[in-house]
């Protein structure tokens, strides 16, 4: 049984990994929120889980490196400051920071690195990606992922190759670029879609998201995963043997 | 045997459209491209297609006036005066302007207008389509089309609510809105995508062009349907009989 | 207040209708399972719902009908002496018998009838669905209803027309017909594409079930809408308004 | 420029063969069919092609061997005995044999591959293929091939968990297995769909061939790469560098 601290435990995120706990011999080693004592938490269990809020992590962090405890860091909309905490937090013990703990979008993003490495530039690559009327930013931060999956494929950014929300007089797709497309509306949890296309055939690589409970289960198994690991920065890659 | 005249026969479109009409009982009375005299053709046919462009639109409506010839109007990138100057011809001929000759996309668009109305404006609609690498503007004009005939279903007009290129911090999504995404790469002829996105549950109307003669033929049935049809401005709900 | 008797309150079913009833204005009126006796309830409610087996039908349509209450009937798997007994208690009182509550697919079902009546038999016609691995029969009940909404939006049956897992030498595709293709696995609640396909262009109709609520907040709507009508067999259309 | 001789050069594929070789530096090195000498047009080339009958391959074999021309089978419809001709020509001449010739559907079958192996039998797999209403046989032999791929990445084979045409009373799925769904209607290319469904969510793989010279332009590009290499049997996902 592993004993998994939850920073963040009030929230959403936080409440679904406690469900998912049972079904995958895991047991929540009580949670922390606003106002606690962040290293009380770090020192009661063998691994702790971060989906709290950026302004957090600091604290976060110099809890798990008090304890020694290893830590996965899913909290979003983290900045460069903030991977620069969880670079130096890494040379003192195990962390491992994803925007998406789903299985499946896991596989896909190898998928889509792997397809854009092997089609070279003829193929034109767009992603495209649907959710829930609620939802406040466009692209998906999952979308940027997949992009960037692809921009590396090739060999490239997608600094250098995005092309966000495409309107009006556009002129013709220039070559090497990723292009972006957002739906929003409904209940939907997420769809992700990437298109290869090529002459007179296309490539469609999608993920469906039916139920949030994939993302509480994949960063238990995150958890389980990174318990007992020496010091270093991993991926949710590695977790799942891609 | 119809007889169609072909305003821009020079053209892809015009091409096409000859190519299409043995297979439909209908024979080409001749083109006329830029420098040739419009009147000559109008005398010489049953019916007129006119797929040239915006600023040769006036003299073959007046060369149809003329000789009292009825005409389908596919020139794309038509404004506001174009449709004036549309109506007054319509008062003394049989005039159908459409920006999309396809019966399966006219099929849809009926649909879409139908399922908006009924469903209400507690499922959102979202518009998505695909084109090849070459198409220099976004959202398509189909796109659009499609965006009025939901907003109609809804007594609104696509003015009023519709979302173009959603990108960044967009905050939720505002109800009653009509949001659009476009995708461009390889050689895709024409793929449209509405959503109506309910609570826990979604619709998907979906149109696929797989071969451009879709509308060449579609152009040479409305031709045949037009010829001998009194004053009047038509549609191509009317040629599809929805 | 609508206050709502369901028949079957322990199943699944049984039990979302009850959760769904707060958000719409609707009070559970008792359940009634297998060994109690249907007449109580039947008087003590506005409406019944019946979401049981087929062998208890009898006997609650029999209670409905002392209690002169409108019922709903939800129950799968009913065969043609079912019907009749529907038919002869629909001289009495209001019944609404469906296999399917959600207001999605009712709208799927009205767009699939249309299309099909004005497209024509060129334009061929193919139904897939998937569903989770637990299901057990193939096609699924509403792929066939999908399947009689086109056939008789073309003057025509499903017994006349329906082809169900195409396998081996087939020949080439017979004009007319209605093909039927299943899908199994993972968690799918319930995914129905209806495909058009015509000489150069496709247009796919899909409904998407995302969460089994949809059925019971369906039926709550159903109920509601049934209770105070007159005497007589009454469908999803009508409480839809399709 | 490499010259190309084509066996079964008057057929649908040979044209389309002959056609797409000025674009891709390839020129014909004159055709062959019916009752002609194979053996002439084996000395006169670099590589050899064969679309032409299951019965043709003995004689096109022998004459390849005899004029040691390497050879590109692409020939549907072989059995046991033919692959065991082309194991024995592969002993002297250098042998490519596929049944899909298209690069996108190369790099699907090595995506489906590498995703069956690394998700496990806990992500149920299922196929769906659509295609032209004159297509005689289901499923096709493409989608076979992606079942394969699927199976090899699970370690098992087809004989082993093909289910196909699932109908009637089905009972739930059984762990391991792979479905397989047909559809047949209009002018469809030929669309092939994997999905991997797993417990609250799915990935799903799918390639749209637009149009059949894909196929013709990657028998050249098979040819040219073949042309040289010494003697052996070799496949598609070389070509493509897979």
């Amino acid at each position: 049984m592993t004993r998994i601290g939850i920073y963040g435990s009030e929230g959403r995120m936080g409440q679904a990994i406690v469900a998912a706990m049972p079904a995958l011999d895991a047991v929540p080693a009580g949670g922390c929120d606003v106002g606690d004592d962040p290293r009380q938490l770090a020192q009661a269990c063998d691994v702790l889980v971060d989906f709290s809020a950026p302004a957090a992590l600091e604290a976060h962090l110099a809890a798990a490196r008090a304890a020694r405890t290893p830590i996965v860091v899913g909290t979003t909309g983290l900045g460069a400051s903030h991977h620069a905490l969880i670079d130096a937090a890494a040379t003192e013990i195990a962390i491992l920071q994803t925007g998406n703990t789903s299985l499946g979008l896991g596989m896909l993003l190898a998928l889509v690195r792997d397809a854009a490495a092997r089609l070279g530039a003829d193929w034109d690559i767009e992603i495209a990606e649907m959710h829930h009327r609620e939802k406040v930013d466009a692209p998906s931060g999952t979308a940027l992922m997949l992009g960037e999956a692809a921009a590396s494929g090739r060999g490239s950014t997608l600094a250098e190759s995005g092309v966000v929300g495409r309107a009006g007089l556009t002129g013709s797709r220039a070559r090497g670029t990723i292009g972006f497309a957002s739906m929003r509306g409904g209940s939907v949890v997420g769809d992700h879609l990437v298109v290869f296309a090529g002459d007179g055939e296309r490539i469609e690589l999608v993920h469906r998201a039916e139920d949030r409970a994939i993302f509480a289960r994949g960063a238990v198994r995150a958890a389980q995963w990174l318990a007992g690991k020496p010091a270093g920065r991993y991926t949710m890659d590695q977790v799942l043997g891609l």
